[in-house]
């Protein structure tokens, strides 16, 4: 990582912003996303970072994330609503439904908003992330395009459906958990096929039901459906993979069939159109439980007995969810942002022909 | 299954109840926990059925569950509330804090029950169940007994913590997930040691790092904690094994640090004592967010699009969370719930003592 070109952070933040305000996105809007994306580069996940600038400036060139569009309120009670996106930013909207969600919680314990008809919102740590911060426990889900076979099944109908959570602790660097429900998302055979590594059996299937041999076939048939990616627990029933069937599952009912929007094979990424997606952000106030000290003294304890397990013979320490990424993200804000050099040369690039600067050692 | 004794439903639950009352269990209590057991019987889950009545008992008169314990509310929000279960049976407890998590959702369109100080509460899908059969989704949540490792390490740190969740349908069977957040329980281990067979490679890790090869070794290491269940995604992070840490994790804290309850290595089965265990109950009221009928079109949709999906070779068809149980209940509805042989017996035995009769064929 250290041989990477880094942006400081607050820099590479203000470029993606005045970047996605040159494309008719509000000044709030912008600075959402920007934080979102650089996030994302900040914590280890360059999958879901600036590299997606240009995507979402195709996405909104096209058509298909509109710059202007406005949070919808279809339903309101005490402690949940539905909103329709309207296609905005996915980053904007989560953040305004994370920010309603914690209202919620604030006067009724809990609160949950569901969302349809957005677009891809990055990493979804960022948004339970934020209900952490200020005391709360925090659950983000989002579904995704179809990528995932059910157990025995031969043909993808299901997204890697992601699962983030976040809990506040005191003296401990605080749990955080962003993980997708299939064994491996499509970044995992892409990078097999950029680097000519196999895909690792127990991975994925082809449509015949073989662990695919070629990577590039393999993602070129999940344009249609067929074969995927295996469920959490792999294949078959042996070892648990008809739960991450489920849980998969569960994450399509409680974004998309809950409020509305499109799910299971209703949602495709094809080469003209981002994704239908719909998310579920749910909030809960430790306080209406437990004072938050007690509630963070507990999270202590529990986090420290997990790094202090035995390790196995070869690895240093046990870590947990989130430790990783935190330690990441102290380093970024520290010493800059690690860009990837072809990703750099794309920011500068975009940053070129809107007259925006971008400086990176 | 047809070769194995079977007795009346209704029949079997009012025998438990009438056993439970003999023991000053309340006549709502000893009926709501005679259900639970039953259901799981009837739904193929034998490990959490009425093999349990006799360790109920024992609990009781050794006074680790309480026999007239009252559920002791110590928060009330208007969409969550904290219970103190004060060691009542766990599934008496656990149907009074769903009812109550419905309640609230009826009023803000969510409702989420937290409960300390519990004990064993049976299949949690049974109380995600009661929410969907009152138009709303449901979230059953307990942590349980540590059994398993976290990723990389060679001691048990948290339990099986499984998630259960259900949501209505329409034409088609709805979608009930009852999973343990490690790849198997630890009922499976010990049906290796009944059957004399090998654990599965990528099932557990004895308390050097290998596959344990004696499962009557492993599981009296278990009670020192030494070696563990590995978490859903198997050994190491290539697999995913990371994310199933993480979750039986996230189910830890949303159960009992958010509780201020037992959690992580507190959580212990002796041969003296039952684990003190914790409970979250969420109701999410449909009717909040959309039309039910709709919604169930919806999931329609979605089961029977996963139903459709072309089968591995040999495989008759692709199926969903809770349709073999669904089918097996409908059976044991119709002929009689299967009783083992050694089960059947103890409740003989026990019905021989009590002076209640348990007919069966």
């Amino acid at each position: 990582m250290q041989d990477l070109p880094v942006v400081e952070r607050q820099h590479l933040t203000d470029f993606c912003q005045q970047v996605l305000q040159k494309f008719d996105i509000s000044r709030d809007s912008a600075r959402s996303t920007a934080e979102v994306l650089v996030s994302a580069d900040a914590r280890g996940v360059p999958s879901h970072g600036v590299s997606h600038l240009s995507r979402h400036i195709a996405d909104i060139q096209a058509s298909l994330t509109h710059a202007n569009a406005q949070m919808e309120c279809l339903s309101d009670l005490p402690a949940v609503a539905l909103y329709d996106a309207h296609f905005g930013l996915g980053a904007a909207s989560s953040q305004f439904a994370m920010q309603k969600a914690m209202d919620k919680a604030r006067q009724c314990g809990v609160g949950v908003i569901s969302v349809k008809n957005s677009c891809h919102h990055g990493i979804s740590a960022y948004y339970a992330m934020m209900a952490m911060q200020n005391n709360m426990i925090g659950l983000a889900l989002t579904n995704t395009a179809a990528l995932g076979v059910p157990t025995f099944g031969l043909e993808a109908r299901f997204g890697t459906n992601p699962i983030a959570f976040a809990a506040p602790s005191s003296t401990e660097i605080p749990f955080v958990l962003d993980m997708s429900t299939t064994v491996v998302t499509r970044g995992a055979i892409e990078i097999c096929h950029k680097t000519s590594q196999p895909i690792l059996e127990g991975w994925a299937v082809d449509k015949d039901g073989n662990s695919p041999q070629s990577p590039l076939e393999f993602l070129n048939d999940l344009l249609n459906l067929e074969g995927g990616l295996l469920p959490l627990g792999g294949e078959g029933v042996s070892h648990g993979g008809h739960k991450g069937y489920g849980l998969a599952v569960m994450v399509d009912i409680l974004c998309a069939v809950l409020s509305g929007g499109k799910f299971g094979i209703q949602v495709r990424d094809t080469k003209e159109t981002a994704a239908s997606v719909s998310h579920f952000f749910l909030a809960l106030n430790i306080e209406a439980f437990r004072p938050v000290n007690e509630f963070c003294r507990d999270m202590d304890l529990l986090l420290s007995t997990l790094k202090k397990t035995k390790p196995q013979k070869g690895v240093e320490k046990v870590i947990y969810a989130g430790l990783q990424a935190y330690e990441l993200e102290q380093q970024a804000n520290k010493n800059g942002v690690p860009v990837l050099p072809q990703v750099l040369n794309e920011l500068l690039q975009i940053g070129k022909n809107l007259n925006i600067t971008l400086n990176y050692s």
